[in-house]
């Protein structure tokens, strides 16, 4: 099993705004993709749209500015089971973010893409707790020729 | 032992062209860091240098178009040991670069910063080769406060 690891850090911020980010219909619209719908409390499903498909995620966990935990129960096949970590601290000025996908059974080339993608979202999810504007999905930033 | 996994594609690019920017200090300083020197070739080190210290590498393997493979053997504690792959292949207008940061030996909270700065960094290196222009640094987008 591998996983996929990122940690970025929101500039004068704090960890409730960045789990707002996170745990909210319309925090999650404003950097990963305008068309997200469903339930952001724990035991409902999140439905996140792409121009070419999409994901499920069933709520595991949320606490209010410190964990969101997320599994993939719908959506392309390699990331079915799949787990999204999402743990958020305090740090001075800093709202910080660990993220990690855990699960993967094979370190597949769709996982070294999918590797850059989330770190491209990810400044995305910066940006916009930062400045009010991420760029979500139609308006992602491309990072290969899958994308 | 884990590994840093990323896919980048690069548009209207040849492998040939992602290598040079792999293989040679001008195309290394153009998108990783400006302060880098020492030699490129196969057995030779390559001096990585930033603000906070820097990294040495041992070229490994070095093959035009389709391969460069550097052994860390400088640089902070974590780091030495370690490997970084780059893999590149032609897929029509596009060159695909897969990276592999490969043999850490813990997912330590310090792994998880650098696979996102690695994404940002190889980002720059797509839009060098792509445009001509990168971000090295000291002139890179910051990921979170230890950057």
């Amino acid at each position: 099993m591998v996983d996929i690891l990122h940690r970025i850090g929101i500039e004068n911020a704090t960890a409730a705004e960045a789990y707002q980010a996170l745990a909210t219909l319309d925090g999650l619209r404003a950097w990963w993709t305008e068309d997200t719908t469903g339930g952001t409390g724990p035991g409902e499903e999140i439905a996140f749209r792409f121009e070419r498909g999409g994901f499920d995620m069933k709520v595991e966990e949320s606490e209010p500015g410190s964990r969101v935990l997320w599994e993939v129960v719908g959506g392309t096949p390699e990331w079915i089971g799949t787990r999204i970590h999402w743990d958020l601290r305090q740090e001075g000025d800093w709202a910080i973010v660990l993220f990690k996908h855990e699960g993967w059974r094979e370190p597949i080339e769709f996982m070294h893409h999918c590797s850059t993608k989330w770190a491209s979202f990810l400044m995305s999810l910066k940006r916009y707790v930062e400045t009010g504007k991420g760029e979500p999905h139609p308006n992602d930033v491309h990072v290969d020729d899958w994308d």
